[in-house]
Order: C-alpha cells, then sequence, then structure tokens
C-alpha cells in the first residue's frame, strides 16, 4: 500500500524485502565473507585511536554500479554507469583520516590508490622498445608511490578490505553481512554509500532462463522497484551506525527536492546531493539542520571535491560519536 | 512485412537501418577514424607478402559487448557480457598468421598480449613491500615478453590498429566506416565479428532525456529490434570481403539450427556457434559445405581453442582468396 509521497508502509516494505531476499540467487562463499568481515571489523575496534571514543573508525565505502541480470545465465543485463572514481577516491582520504576501510566495489571499476593510472598501463609501456619500457614503468611506480604516501599504510596496516560486486543481488547481500558485522562498532561506523544500486530488477524466479530470443518483434520487458534498504540498514542491520547516502540525478531542478525527501524516508544523516554534468566540481550535503555546499579548491589544478567533502563528513561523525555516547 | 522465416523484405531492412542510422547520435571525430582506418588499410596493403594474391591480408576483428543506452544522458543501460577474451586471443593469432588487424573492441575488456594479466596487476605488485614489488613487476613483463614473442613484431610493423566502443550507436557507425574503407581490398578483406551485438535498442528520440523515476511502480520497457547490418555489410560495404559471425546461444538445442539460418539469410562465409558453457572448450564451424566440430588440444593445459579455429580459417580464406581472383 502507497501512502502519498509514495513511502511504502512499513509491512509493505518489510514483504517486498523478503521477497527481493528470498528471490535472489545465493550468494557464492557468504560464509567466508561473513568471517572476513568480522575479522576485520574486530582487529580494527580493538586498535586504539586519538579521540571518537578511543578507538579506530571503520566505514563501509560502496562504489561503483550495481547489474540487474535479463537472464537467468546471464548474457544481457542492465547497467547503472559510474566510474567508481568518487568511492575510490573517498576510501583514500578515509584510510589518511583513520579509518579503516571496507571497500565494497563494482568487479573492474576504478581502485584507491591506482585511479590516476592510464586505463591500460601495462599495453601503454610495453609499446615503448624494450628497455626504455621497463625505465618507463619503474619511474611510473615510484611516481604512485610518491603521490599516494598513504599506500603502504594503507597496506601495512590492514586499513582497506576490498570486496568486489557485480550484480544488485550480490550487492544487497553482502551490505547486509557488512552492516550486521559492523553493528557492535555502535556510532564507531560509517557507511558511505556511493554505489550507483539500480532502482528496478527482474526477480529471478521470472526471468528467462535461456537467452531472449530476437526474432519475435519488440521486446517488452517489466521491471520492478528494488525495496528500499537504507531503511532496514538504519532499523535493523546497525542502527547506531552514521549513515551517508547519495542521490545523482541529471535534472537540477528536482536534485535537493528529492535529496531532502531521501533524508527524512530513510531517516539518512546526511545525503550528498550531486548532478551527473557537475558531481566532479561540487555537491551538495543535505542534513536536517541544512544544506551545505561542497566545492573543489578551483585555485589547485590536481584538487577533488572528495577532500573537503571528507573531511566534512569526519567531523559531523565525530560530533556524532560524541552525542551519541554522552 | 515479414516473410515466414522472420526474414524482413529487402525494403523494410532499408528503411530499419535507414532509421537506425538517422536515429543514432552522431558518432565522434568520425572523419579522424576514417582517415585512420584508411592509412592503416592503405599501408598494409602496399606490403607484399607470401602466397594469397602477393599483398597483406586485413581482417577486422570485433570484440566484447555492445551497450544499449536507456537515458540520453546516460546512467543506466543495457549490457551484453563479454570479456573480449575470444576477440583479444584471435587477434594475437591472426598478427602471427600475418594479418594486419583492427581491432574493433569494447573500451574496458581485454586486449591482445596482455590477456594473461591478472584483473589489477599494478596494484596486485605494490601490495608487496618496496623492492620486491618492482622486482616482481619486472619478472611479470619478461614473461609476457617470452610468452608473447609477436608483440614486438605487432607493435613495430603496425600490424595493430586498437578502435574502442561503448555503445551499439558507436559499434555500428563505427563498423561501417572500417567495412568502407576495407572494400577496396576485395577478398584479403575479413570480417570477424566476435562481438557480442545487442539485439534490442531505444531509439534515441523516443528515449528519456533525464534518468528515469522510479517513485512511480514498475517500470514498463519496448525496445525495438536492432537491424542486422550484417547483410548490408556484404551487400554494399565490403561485398567480396569473407565474413565471418558468431552466433552465442545458452541453449545448445538451438544453437546449430540458429547458426545455419544465420549463414544463409546474411550470407556469411562461416558461422562459429558456440555455447556459453563450453566456448572455452570447443566450437563448431558451420558453412555451405558442413559443420566442422573445432575442439581445444585437451593434452596441452594452456591451449585455446582460438589457435586450431584461425588456422582453419586462415586456410579457408586463402581458398576464398584463390577461387575469387581465378
Amino acid at each position: 500500500m502507497e501512502s502519498g509521497d509514495g513511502a511504502l508502509s512499513a509491512t509493505s516494505l518489510d514483504e517486498s524485502i523478503t521477497s527481493f531476499f528470498t528471490s535472489a540467487p545465493p550468494l557464492k562463499e557468504s560464509d567466508n565473507l561473513r568471517e572476513r568481515v568480522m575479522e576485520f571489523v574486530e582487529l580494527n575496534s580493538t586498535i586504539a585511536a586519538a579521540g571518537d571514543g578511543g578507538h579506530r573508525k571503520v566505514v563501509c565505502v560502496t562504489s561503483g554500479g550495481t547489474t540487474v541480470p535479463l537472464e537467468q545465465r546471464c548474457v544481457r543485463y542492465i547497467d547503472n554507469f559510474s566510474s567508481g572514481h568518487r568511492g575510490a577516491t573517498s576510501a583514500e582520504y578515509f584510510v589518511k583520516a583513520g579509518y579503516a576501510v571496507v571497500f565494497l566495489h563494482r568487479r573492474g571499476t576504478i581502485m584507491p590508490y591506482t585511479r590516476s593510472l592510464p586505463e591500460d598501463p601495462l599495453l601503454e609501456c610495453l609499446e615503448l622498445d624494450g628497455d626504455s619500457s621497463i625505465r618507463g614503468l619503474i619511474e611510473f611506480l615510484s611516481l604512485i608511490t610518491h603521490t599516494s604516501p598513504h599506500l603502504p599504510q594503507a597496506v601495512a596496516g590492514n586499513l582497506l578490505l576490498k570486496l568486489p560486486f557485480t550484480t544488485i543481488f550480490e550487492y544487497l547481500q553482502m551490505l547486509q553481512i557488512i552492516a550486521k558485522a559492523m553493528k557492535p562498532l555502535g556510532p564507531l561506523a560509517m557507511f558511505y554509500l556511493a554505489a550507483a544500486v539500480s532502482d528496478f530488477y527482474v526477480p529471478w524466479q521470472t526471468m528467462a532462463e535461456h537467452k531472449i530470443q530476437s526474432a519475435s518483434g519488440p521486446l517488452d520487458m517489466r521491471l520492478v522497484q528494488v525495496p528500499k534498504m537504507l531503511a532496514i540498514l538504519r532499523k535493523e542491520w546497525a542502527p547506531l551506525a552514521f549513515c551517508i547516502s547519495f542521490k545523482l540525478e541529471t535534472d537540477s531542478k528536482i536534485l535537493l527536492e528529492k535529496a531532502d525527501m531521501a533524508l527524512r524516508k530513510y531517516k539518512m544523516h546526511m545525503v550528498i546531493a550531486n548532478e551527473l554534468l557537475t558531481r566532479k566540481e561540487e555537491v551538495t550535503v543535505v542534513t536536517v539542520d541544512g544544506k551545505i555546499p561542497v566545492y573543489r579548491d578551483k585555485s589547485q589544478p590536481d584538487s577533488d571535491v572528495e577532500q573537503p567533502l571528507t573531511e566534512l563528513i569526519r567531523n559531523k561523525h565525530s560530533t556524532y560519536i560524541k552525542n551519541t555516547n554522552r
């Protein structure tokens, strides 16, 4: 039953969530995943850190787009465009700021610490002749370690757990496992949900088993809405975690209104509103206390909007931890 | 007007092709692309080669899947799964056999000569500590140049032209430009169409400009068929070229029948029939003279089905050149 603003009642939301998970193909190696995340959370939560209750904070950064299979033996699928740049860049800043990062990312998208590399770095290097190609590559490697001084810290310090997904089914099942494993952290846990999650899906059971045949005229498809998991993440999976979601639109006219609606409907602590064309220059942080525009520092050629954004978030998260523990 | 077997009459095929191209967003830098391809073809066609009419043969290998945008400012799209492994591997064998290769590939899929690398080679290497990471990488590079002795030949000899696409609109416009540039080669030209091309698309003009909103219930979509360009490739773009298309199905029961239908309907010289689950072990080459199964050499651990397949094709292409020039 839909209420006036399109929100589902609690019962029917529960029903649509149950129906999504029961119809999803079971996640492979889910026990193994659960153990790895719990170990990562436990290891980091026992490490003392300055401020914020004396322990290390853990953030789950989601990144890249989810796919929706259109056939069970998947040949065709609907994809959401997302390079993963926002998530990868933010993950680096969170590590730098002392967070342990669970990086739940679309397989093949941009990864932390290698985002400045060309698309096909090895082939590019190999296209020079023998000797100079290897020299070029070594210079290149020095450049990375120079420009990413926090890479050794992240690797040696066990501060980055990389977990890949492809489909919407994998993504939401993995998010649930991660969230439940992070629940014991209370307010020290944070969710930074930058992944581009599909709004519509084809329930697994109603899906064509074999490749859809093209001989018989136009193709009509009916996709159903993916239930909004943000509500259940806040309510059940990790109720004390600090939650940040993203709203991307191509139409600036409806962007802030939709971000505001998401904030209230899913009880997010922040919604980051961004428009497709300007998303690398500015975003608007929407909170119940108001809207804060965040800009890239245009006086610096290599600057990005993620630096001031993650700094703002870290401060708000610290305040939240203090207020919650009070 | 449809005939009994689902084939379109010539007039309505022409109409659907015209309608596809006029509704497509214009290809960026198409003049530049045309020049590059013509230069590549010209350069290679003037080079003498043993046998086959005394000149170098040129093959256009297509690889990876095309996308179908669902919105003009593209956030969502339908994608066809294809790693690009078949195309990249075959391109290497064609270079080795003396062909110049135009490699029309989906951006981000597997490339010739780097297919044996791990997904994220640089990050994997960087995750070792300082010194040994660089040593590891150099060993890795030596390994590639050792296992791919034809890489320097391909690079130095200008035998590989790499052209990336993403959408179905880009792919078909690029294929048309390439085919027309290769037309003067007559029977020395070959098309090896291994790309997974979308069967359905949303015409650009009827497409939503902005992101489709999810608030208003299920999403109903109507997609129309992509016109079969194989027919016009054979008839107009490059009538004398040797043409090989691929047929992938998940259902083995209908595979050979569909491959046979494609052979006759589009006047291909060969259709390579492959099934999703066994495609790396065996394929069936369908010709008007019969069906030839091709298997990977299972006695060799690193063997692939592309080696015997491309060898068979090279022989058939040579015979075709002789018969055409006779």
